[in-house]
């Protein structure tokens, strides 16, 4: 499928620095597409620590499984990553492609098979042979970059539009560490596609558990705050592995203020990749932010703003430019979370539209319309309940994605 | 809007019986809608009972507060029904315009406010003048007639592209009774087409409880189970009104077998309307059974067939003919009830697919394919785990619903 770039994709791919310890190669070993890479291997130096988030589908892949396991022992050395087969629902085989998979990464890595993690993109239900990888794994020995990323983002690309990838630098004590990462996914869930992976790096020494901590902290502010159309893929797999090289003292404890800067870093590096993913929605023609605030908890908000960013009415609604609040209205009511109807307030493009019950008096909607026209759409929901704030990202839902995705497999 | 009328629509309106004691009368009151009637007002006889299922919203409408007041008194004279405009998010001018309609119709029919019930469907939070039915409410004394079944049915339908019936008759003791009713709606839930309302009648005599119990029981397997944007109504509105004239002896507990058949003729009434509203989905092109089986509970099974019926990524493959039966495992996985994989069985069209935690051997799509290319589509989903089943409806995910849907207002 040749589908355009998104007209919310960014200018160009982002100049990425070498992690220390870092090193990436791709080829193309002929899963599903053709003229173009369909693996990518990181492999990482000796002592590298790992961090993971994985989907809590139930009928998660193969590859999912494995690393589930794997982030038990907390250290990394490769990362085998394959577009255009999900490996998920192929039963034995499945797994007998995990096991040739891992075997030859870690002959290649020279560690464990604990220290190789693996993940699959693509179609659901199709076995590949056991060696569909691994016979090409040896090859790869003398190819391996450090400054390969954008090769890399793209071999991991399924329906994305454009590769993806973003880098901050922190300080930790005196050292300056840098987070970089790479993810794909065009749908934050889009199981056939299957569909949302993420790979982040940092040269910065954190211990496993601590880096665990930071991980899931900042995928619940980001990953799992962007959905496109709200199904949950077979596949979610997002690692963060940290080489240690940047030479800081080894930081053990997640809440140490001397790592807040190192967790800021990732938070947004982890944002800034969801966001991409977000822009480039199946379909998308629109960025839109749902911001939620005056909840009644932190997650009631996330609940309300994924209620809204989730709901079909309101996303076909904004891929027409229609200021329609009473759907947003509609999604706060179904939510379930605590709402008042004379107690919320709705803002379109810093508009306030409704309080007290109703429409505001006197209100003008040209200029919400005229926000609607625009690319980025801001919502902005006041509960007036309490101190739960919350923001979460979508697109529109539009003909493109029926176009997508009513023909994926042929 | 004029829409094409739904390829699923039935062949024409049915015939329906008088219901001795239901009388109803139509007209315009220039609501929204112009060269149509926009009100229905159904006229009961002394005596009869009532029962209702509201929508949950918590951002409900102020009719759907008033019916849920009036419920507790288990008695209606009459239905106030109107279209183009919910009067959700319309705070004290729609509670105004709430009191003012019900006391115009307690007048014309010579009863409690309490006994008259409201529904209006239609935008949400654009408030109506308070007369803006009521004052239509006079001249209709001399209009009410027992046959006006499709009348009143095109009366309440907004984005609808065909009028919604059913009957079915029972026997209570010696006695023939019949439950008839009409629907509107055209997503489960359209919010601003505001959405899902449906009136049955019979001349049964029903205690209030026992119709309380009996309808509920029924929502639970008709209204309940249908699907076709998983977004929820602020005005979601059933109403069964029983009048007693038919002269069996009065029912007062719905466990009794003396109602099996009555509940049965309900069932299948509300089951048929509910059906009829997925064949108007908006934008729909195929009729989808999904059949759960072997859940853990009966709800289980439910809630996995609505995350089915409900994933865009399903409707949208069915919308392109195309048998992604992968999909359909996301969507088990992401429902949240316990699955096994390697015990879940798919089948479409009849046709088992995976099995065993994989594609069965030799698996032919041929067939599948060509069950695609109908206008019904079969989905079943056996999870092999316990003796939970449940059955949903919904319709694909077309063009249409985005075209419908991207301009709503305008």
């Amino acid at each position: 499928m040749a589908l355009p770039v998104s007209p919310l994709a960014p200018a160009g791919f982002p100049a990425l620095p070498v992690i220390p310890g870092v090193r990436f190669a791709t080829t193309n070993c002929g899963i599903r597409y053709k003229g173009r890479d369909d693996l990518m291997v990181a492999l990482l130096d000796p002592g590298t620590t790992v961090a993971g988030v994985l989907t809590r589908s139930l009928t998660a892949s193969a590859p999912v499984h494995w690393c589930r396991n794997g982030l038990a022992g907390g250290r990394a050395r490769a990362m085998v990553v394959n577009s255009g087969n999900s490996n998920a629902f192929t039963g034995r085989a499945g797994e007998a492609f995990v096991r040739a998979t891992v075997d030859a990464a870690a002959a290649l890595a020279g560690c464990a098979p604990e220290e190789v993690f693996v993940a699959s993109t693509g179609v659901i239900g199709q076995p590949m042979p056991p060696d569909a990888i691994a016979r090409h794994l040896p090859g790869l020995a003398g190819a391996f970059r450090e400054d390969a990323w954008e090769a890399a983002a793209r071999a991991i690309m399924t329906t994305d539009t454009f590769p993806k990838a973003a880098v901050r630098t922190a300080r930790i004590g005196g050292t300056t560490v840098t987070v970089a990462g790479i993810c794909k996914g065009s749908g934050m869930i889009a199981p056939d596609m299957a569909t949302m992976l993420g790979f982040v790096f940092t040269d910065a020494a954190v211990a496993a558990p601590a880096l665990q901590q930071a991980l899931a902290a900042a995928t619940g502010k980001s990953f799992n705050a962007i959905t496109v159309d709200g199904d949950t893929s077979t596949s979610d797999t997002v690692l963060l592995a940290a080489t240690g090289r940047a030479g800081n003292a080894v930081q053990a404890d997640a809440d140490d203020p001397a790592l807040a800067d190192f967790r800021r870093a990732l938070d947004e590096v982890m944002i800034e990749l969801a966001h991409l993913i977000v822009r480039d929605g199946e379909g998308a023609t629109k960025f839109v932010t749902v911001r939620v605030d005056g909840a009644a908890s932190d997650p009631a908000a996330r609940r309300i703003g994924l209620a809204i960013a989730n709901s079909p009415l309101v996303k076909t609604a904004i891929a027409g430019e229609d200021a329609n609040w009473g759907r947003i209205v509609m999604a706060v009511g179904k939510a379930g979370e605590e709402a008042d109807r004379d107690r919320l307030r709705i803002s379109i493009g810093g508009v306030l539209i409704c309080a007290d019950g109703m429409q505001v008096p006197g209100y003008d909607e040209t200029p919400v319309t005229a926000h609607m026209k625009g690319q980025e759409i801001d919502i902005l929901v006041e509960l007036g309940i309490g101190a739960g704030r919350a923001s979460v990202w979508t697109c529109d839902l539009t003909h493109g994605y029926i176009d997508i995705n009513g023909s994926y497999r042929s």
